[in-house]
């Protein structure tokens, strides 16, 4: 299957939501979001957009299930407005300057603007995945509606883990797969269960969606965090010392930091600086933490591929759900 | 009609929808959302929730059309939330440290987890509306959704206005209307014609109510404007200097400025000190700022009251509806 069209019909109903906006007298403001969605200004362009994989799930698993994708892209777009109203309100808590090798919202435009932007980002969110009336009954847009809502909570839920855990010293790995339940795996979950319902699978199988969504969404995350420390810099774009320098409560930091070895010691002494990076990430290997991370990717990824078989995507949509997923579990990038 | 049980059950369900985040694990961003709801922590009790006109008119217009209240206690809970989430951003957008005689949230837990708290009561109200499906047809949910959420984006387009606002020094009346539609009235408009939609009102009806709402939270507006301004400061309970010294664009003023005389002159020199507010607000009466305001309020009031006439309430809701619109009109505080 050519996933093209789809990419196509995602930028296309994504902006036809956002042109809500676009009135008279709003005109800068709606401009700050086709920014930020990498439609306009400095930088616009593929890299800006990002890669749309939550949208593009939502139409894979509808369309595996027999449903026809254009009637799923308002979910399709809702799902990918949450996902950067969180970036938006994200940079501006972690104080991030960059996003995609572009300068992030607050920094053009202040904090109190950027809180706006997110915000009007979140309420198109809510009014694209009404929008699903027109194709589909009233009561599956408000079951749909609930999947979108209710995986929001848990997106500002692992946001307040990971902000409570900044000042806490005593993290375990325990406390790492809640926060990026909520974090990652929430949406993506809610993008694989959305599409199963448009598409009209019954509950058992949207269930066996919503679950490969979950593991594939931690698969990812333990695989981003490997990336964020011993990743290719020229390949990912930032400098792959940046888990380290900003002190994220990765999984691999997590994981040695129990062990109160030498990395724990130099972790608990403060931030490391750009120059040891590469001495503390050795150290952090060699005490345990990228083969403890490694086998993590590798348990999320086996559950969620036994989730996705027993979901049994048909079809050529099924065989590029499968496609796309080998994709996202092996990536280098 | 005695309100109390309206405000006691409103009261409930807000408690019932907040506590979707009292789980393990985010119980104390659970507590940082009641604080600011107004029922725990320090200062807590009636002065610190506000006075819940919004879910009180969203009752009083569905009982007014004949309709069950406490089958729009869901919408009543989701304006409050809308409201309220509303406050939270705004506050950590203005630098505002207290909120009814209390720290905000941003000043108790940081702006990061603040704009959190915000997302979050915003989440729960798009949560809320869909909880009206226990009593009403998925359609009529639908419609109550999309009401709410076009109201929304009517907050954020008023907020928007108003902080690139700041930066303007060729503002006139003209540019005041569109930022109060969006900030002020649109969620009491939405409060009315939700209420009317649930309560069975007709299309034409449900305008009426609308219409209503719109003018009232203009004219509720215009009259904070003259309050904040002229008001006795031990009945606000905040400083009457406070929206001259913090250069806020309200009517008097901006009706003021076209004038080009002492008041416009003294603004375009830079922020009021509040030594000289006394002096300042005397010289903008003197001008005509009061006088416009005031004629601006009354036509307001007056196109209020001819819409809630022609929305006809019925019962003793819609004599506590009047009685309440003229509370709302006639306030010294």
């Amino acid at each position: 299957m050519d996933i093209q069209p789809l990419l196509s019909h995602i930028e296309l109903e994504l902006q036809r939501q956002v042109s809500r906006l676009d009135q008279p007298r709003t005109r800068s403001f709606h401009e700050m979001l086709t920014y930020h969605m990498g439609w306009t200004g400095e930088g616009a362009g593929p890299n800006a957009t990002g890669k749309r994989i939550r949208p593009l799930m939502v139409l894979l698993c509808s369309a595996a299930c027999g449903g026809d994708w254009k009637t799923a892209l308002p979910a399709a777009a809702a799902v990918e407005l949450v996902h950067n109203f969180s970036l938006v309100h994200d940079d501006i808590q972690d104080n991030s300057p960059k996003r995609r090798g572009r300068d992030t919202a607050w920094v053009k435009w202040g904090a109190p603007m950027a809180i706006n932007v997110g915000d009007a980002l979140f309420v198109i969110s809510s009014q694209a995945i009404m929008d699903l009336k027109i194709h589909h009954p009233a009561e599956t847009v408000i079951l749909a509606a609930e999947i979108l809502h209710h995986t929001c909570l848990e997106l500002t839920r692992g946001q307040f883990l990971d902000m409570s855990y900044e000042e806490r010293k005593d993290l375990t790995v325990e406390d790492y797969w809640p926060m990026i339940s909520g974090k990652t795996a929430a949406l993506l979950s809610a993008c694989c269960h959305l599409g199963a319902l448009l598409g009209g699978a019954d509950e058992e199988k949207q269930e066996a969606y919503r679950s490969f969504g979950q593991y594939l969404g931690l698969a990812f995350q333990v695989q981003d965090d490997i990336l964020g420390i011993w990743g290719d810099e020229k390949v990912i774009g930032k400098s792959v010392a940046s888990d380290l320098v900003e002190g994220k409560n990765s999984l691999p930091v997590l994981a040695s930091l129990g062990k109160n070895g030498r990395f724990a010691q130099r972790w608990a002494e403060g931030p490391i600086k750009p120059d040891e990076v590469e001495e503390v990430a050795r150290i952090l290997a060699s005490e345990g933490g990228l083969i403890a991370a490694q086998d993590a990717a590798k348990q999320m990824t086996d559950l969620a591929l036994t989730s996705l078989r027993e979901a049994d995507p048909q079809g050529e949509a099924g065989e590029a759900l499968f496609g796309l997923t080998n994709k996202l579990l092996n990536r280098d990038q």
